[in-house]
């Protein structure tokens, strides 16, 4: 009988140790392994956690679904060190260091875990350097977002702002162009510049942009939108956008 | 004091009652507003249902909270006849009744209800004539997959087959180019031909594609992934096949 480990997050399923494990080796503190359950990954996982020094458990199921209630462990948990979100001296830190064009993606009051998770995974794959929303009204690196992103949320910068207004302004001051995805927005994404700076803006579930941040930006643009439903999911909204401009950008 | 309605699907939400509301009024029985709740979009809402000669029945929000657990209601909720997935007949129908050229998306095993209603949604906006999916392993039309919908599950057809090998080579039979996505594969997505008749072919969480569906499609193709993340979430990587497909097709 082991018993959850205070101060450490969990997280939980087989991708999500394993990027954790493979990219923030110090920050896990220890790892938990389904005894019953026979799966070659979870060999993998443990052979990744001796690898990189990580104190490892083999523990009854009951276990870990006690220490991650709801989430879909697969047999395999690892107790972390929740990463935190960043603020602004963060992003200017990042922005000053970036050797290409800066390419960000600001979520503007997503609230849904899944979306948020689902954000930042995609904002991995496609090269984006930071992740910006407000510090209010948006959700932060909780548990679930961390299982969500499967990994991403300990690689991806995540930077909550307390004026997104003024974020905005300070990224424009440094010569990059805003792009917002707007529903009524007369231009079609696909005839826009997205090579270059810039940082592509999206609004949080069902309520789009706010007036502040939607007039910040240099370019609204839309979505097609060809059958009956009145818009995307935030996260597959991100994704379309963020994945025309890596064609545009050429890095593919 | 209401009970729910027996043999009937509550949906939940001022999106999906709406657009259940506007898409399918022969199917919606009555809709239940929060009373105490003061919000210009539930006015709109029994406007639309007193056009549409919708039964309206003005509720405690505990009513609506006990007929749809879990579901996020904003005091809207519409009782339906639940949206059936269709059969093989139904997809030969659609497939004969087509005007211009196939383009369909194939879902091999996707599970989660999320996963699904995103793609139902992202299939409806990119202009998709039919969704494919096996009966077995995959998940059906459930109250939680037609609210995440929001209104398309009313409207895409979900074929689900008994076989999904051979759909597939019923499809190639009728000259449809399958393309299915596969973290592994040498060609890029960018790199190939999305217009003329095809069907986007996905594999479900985690698992990818089954070995049964991947050879019996006549090209293999990955997204970027510039990040340390494996893969992407289905409902994303579908929303942007389903839109670069859509842009070469230039129905944007």
């Amino acid at each position: 009988m082991v018993a959850p480990l205070s101060g450490l997050m969990p997280i939980a399923g087989i991708h999500s140790v394993r990027a954790v494990l493979r990219h923030g080796e110090t920050s896990v503190d220890e790892v938990w392994l389904d005894r019953r359950r026979r799966d070659r990954r979870l060999g993998e996982l443990a052979e990744m956690a001796r690898g990189a020094g990580v104190r490892l458990r083999q523990v009854e199921a009951e276990e870990i679904e006690r220490a991650a209630p709801g989430l879909n462990h697969q047999g395999a948990l690892a107790w972390a060190s929740a990463p935190a979100s960043r603020g602004e001296p963060d992003l200017d830190a990042i922005l000053d260091g970036l050797s290409g064009p800066p390419f960000l993606l600001v979520l503007d009051e997503v609230q849904d875990p899944h979306n948020l998770g689902a954000c930042l995974r995609t904002a991995d794959a496609a090269g984006i350097q930071a992740v910006i929303a407000p510090r209010d009204n948006a959700v932060g690196l909780t548990p679930a977002v961390c299982k969500v992103a499967s990994g991403a949320a300990e690689t991806m910068p995540y930077v909550q702002v307390t004026n997104l207004a003024r974020t905005l302004d300070a990224l424009k001051g440094r010569g990059i162009w805003l792009i917002g995805l707007a529903g009524e927005a007369e231009a079609d994404l696909y005839g826009i510049d997205l090579t270059g700076p810039i940082a592509l803006v999206l609004g949080g579930e069902g309520r789009g942009l706010r007036r502040l941040t939607r007039e910040r930006c240099d370019y609204l643009a839309r979505l097609p939108m060809l059958g009956t439903v009145e818009s995307l999911n935030v996260s597959v909204a991100t994704g379309i956008c963020l994945y025309e401009a890596l064609r545009q950008r050429g890095g593919r």
